[in-house]
């Protein structure tokens, strides 16, 4: 079992769906990524928050076996964020960001974390993602997300840490917007011939489709009954599959497909309550369990 | 190997696609139905054209082991349906539809086909549907389809044809219009408790989804790189299927899970050309292949 070090957002989250309203929930990629990965290696998180950053988060993490020797705190407020979702979930407004103390984060990475072997650079801007990649001394799998926003902003430096990275896990759109391609299994081929070994574009409700060198594969999205709250479920999926590559130590296409479908499993928790509430109560058994349900609903036997 | 009995539309189709465009071809859903049936069983189809149809297309059917006996030739023109897909495929906009000799369509099914075990209700009116399964006389297992004009303009006629078949196959929207729930997996349960052992939705690029009494089954959509012309998918895809259902004569759940891999994989190939242009083509010994890249796509290991 390797630990994993991830670099991204901490966050106070103030979220509005059909099912209510939440405000100052926990959250931001690091978050949920952490406390999903947590249910299988020890995590290490890089991030920054506030002074009002409250005792109780932190025991949260300290609890679920997370490292915060690299969580920066920082004179000023913890970055905060608003959204709405449309009753179907499939808009989402942002109401409002407040980087605070995020908007000079520097993802200065503690020496003792320097040697860790699994990264994750979560949704943060390219340049920050290539100063994490600079300092980190010879990591054996880093994965990265990116958003529409860098897209536009600078796709070149997206690129460039593209071209750097193992792999790489991006939504539908941000797959489509890198490449300018409509056909998501052309514009997969397109990114991975940037570089990395391993692309997953996470497609929400239609599930997440994974390509290494052997070729596709495609996972539905579990049928959840009653999502409450989706936000962070991109995020929950990538620490669902770094933790369980992580954990597993292998690089067969196996063990990466099975990474996709814990991931898949840990998201779909995630999406059942607001914020991290649902992440908060979960145990390993859960997430296997709904892994074999993800067997049942997708075998078939052929002659 | 049972025979297998559709009713349905026959029809010429002009279509706009970003690939081209093409007149005057051969479609219409038991069309596409039978040709794709058609590989695994004897099919007989029962619809109307008019004076002007085609020789080559009546022998097109009957070198395909496609039974004409319930095929009514009319005074008149035959069905005429043009229309334009967007960039992206995402929408159909429809130019025209010539109703011509379907406007006064009565589908009598002829004495010596009142006994074929399945039959499939292709997209007709719920009125057409019920004067078809009142002429059947003790069919194994019936399935259909229907459409958004029907279901705004005739809900409980649809409801009741829904109520007495042992199959539905309809599409993403017409499950959620059907039912007026956004969660397809809550839509899908529903229905099936109207009555139907089988419900399918089928989500185009995003796969089909089956329910049984035992669950759900999740398959992706093969993915297709140049998609040439969609028209006629869903109609294949029901064709595959059901031409496997009768061919196996069986009913347990890997049978049916089996049956949306073979329509799926129908379907697939009918969006790689005009009309039937490559259903003419394929053989069902294409058609296994793709199903087991199918296999290949979505099997994983637990332990």
């Amino acid at each position: 079992m390797a630990s994993l070090l991830v670099v991204g957002s901490v966050a106070y989250d103030t979220v509005e769906t059909v099912a209510g309203r939440s405000e100052e929930q926990l959250g931001g990629s690091a978050t949920f990524f952490s406390l999903a990965a947590a249910l299988f290696v020890p995590v290490h998180v890089v991030a920054v928050v506030g002074k009002d950053f409250r005792e109780t988060d932190l025991q949260l993490f300290r609890e679920r076996g997370i490292d915060c020797s690299g969580l920066q705190i920082r004179n000023g407020k913890t970055f905060r964020w608003g959204g709405r979702y449309s009753s179907d979930f499939s808009e989402r407004e942002t109401l409002f960001t407040e980087l605070n103390v995020f908007e000079t984060f520097d993802p200065d990475i503690p020496q003792h974390l320097r040697s860790v072997k699994y990264v994750f650079l979560a949704n943060i801007g390219p340049d920050l993602q290539l100063r994490v990649l600079e300092q980190m001394e010879s990591p054996q799998f880093v994965a990265m997300d990116t958003m529409n926003f860098w897209i536009e902003r600078d796709f070149g430096r997206v690129k460039e840490v593209i071209s750097r990275v193992h792999g790489i896990v991006v939504n539908d759109e941000e797959a489509r917007q890198l490449t300018g391609r409509q056909n998501l299994p052309e514009a997969m081929e397109i990114i991975r011939s940037w570089g990395p070994k391993m692309v997953i574009v996470k497609k929400g409700e239609h599930g997440a489709v994974l390509l290494l060198e052997d070729g596709f594969f495609f996972l539905p999205a579990y049928p959840v009954r009653a999502i409450v709250d989706p936000t962070g479920a991109g995020d929950t999926f990538a620490g669902g599959l770094m933790g369980y590559l992580a954990h597993a130590q292998e690089f067969g296409p196996q063990v990466f497909r099975k990474a996709v479908v814990y991931g898949s499993a840990a998201a779909s928790f995630n999406v059942e309550g607001f914020g991290v509430e649902k992440l908060k109560e979960i145990s390993k058994s859960d997430i296997l369990l709904r892994c074999h349900d993800f067997h049942r609903m997708t075998s078939f036997e052929l002659p």
